[in-house]
């Protein structure tokens, strides 16, 4: 793995590049803990953003769907892609409309998906994904049957040209007069949680969790 | 306002159509809820896709930011965008890999952004973008002055084009043989919630909230 990507003309971080990141570690630790991306891509009828699922696995993130799908059709023919990662970790009040901001953690990425083709590594890319549902998710549950795998895309986008981008810690300093205004300044920090499983209507088991 | 949007080439649901909407209260309830969209347009590079905050008054969806920002002066120019918000309520968990899903609210948009140029409506969308963060924030901090105000740029997408998609509820129901599988199924809930305010070292006002 290399330890710091090539900084491209799409990559480089302009705005504030202090916040940029071409770290892999600092990229994948993004990738790895967001649930869901979205993807960008040109249509014929412009550019069009989708939310999905994805999961990393070594150098690639995955994303997948429907063979039916018109995004991953599009995306299976080898067209460029973006897709975004982003993480809102807290809320940003200064004591100027000016400095209120958020503190966030993102990737961008950009490159062409590879079309997953070989079973094996299809379903380790499929089990990859349901395991970041519940840990060992993959194993307690039924795996894809061939009909099912073959209704199935996996794209793997190879993560060669990417940022990172981190916004973190208090509200920039308000200066000169506007220091003693009358109004609080910090963050509020957001956080997600998981609820109580909902067992479904059909199930007689209880949640294992 | 326009209760449901017209159906286009690029709005039309065409992947689990029963899930799509083009009520303006379904697709205004989801923009109100999300704090961050994500913004996709063409680059000379190819399509890229940015994480952003914004809000909705009337029938515009706002985004800000630098005068100096490379996104913003590409949109300001009139450029196809694509803006999707998106909200993930559950892992859904079925006793199939295949019926592994999750439930959530999108809205993807399509068309032109306009920029906001007159100081009264750019003031407007930056104090309704402030009050996303706490109610009433926008009067409990110093509004921009003249030379922030042109240091920002304010753009507007009107909700012309957009679609909703929602999935709720249980897994689909597994069949045949996969009923008697000894595996959970059901719906593990997602929150966000706000964690207790920090307040800024160079504060020495307590959270009012």
């Amino acid at each position: 793995m290399t330890l710091s990507l090539p900084i491209t003309p799409r990559t480089k971080v302009r705005r504030a590049p202090q916040r940029g990141s071409h770290e892999r570690a600092v990229i994948d630790a993004i990738l790895d803990e967001a649930l869901i991306c979205h993807v960008a891509f040109a249509s014929e009828h412009g550019p069009v953003v989708i939310p999905t699922t994805h999961v990393r696995l070594g150098d690639h993130l995955y994303i997948h769907g429907s063979a039916a799908s018109h995004m991953l059709r599009s995306l299976a023919g080898g067209i460029e892609v973006s897709i975004c990662v982003t993480l809102l970790d807290a809320l940003v009040l200064a004591r100027t409309a000016f400095h209120h901001s958020v503190n966030y953690r993102s990737v961008v990425m950009f490159g062409r998906a590879e079309l997953v083709e070989d079973a094996a590594s299809k379903l380790a890319a499929l089990a990859a994904l349901i395991d970041r549902v519940a840990p060992h998710r993959s194993t307690a549950c039924r795996p894809p049957n061939a009909k099912e795998l073959g209704a199935t895309t996996v794209l793997g986008l190879p993560i060669i040209e990417a940022s990172a981008k981190i916004r973190s810690g208090p509200p920039l300093p308000d200066e000169g007069e506007d220091r003693a205004l009358p109004y609080w300044a910090g963050v509020i920090p957001l956080h997600t949680t998981r609820g109580t499983p909902i067992t479904a209507p059909d199930c007689t088991l209880a949640w294992p969790g």
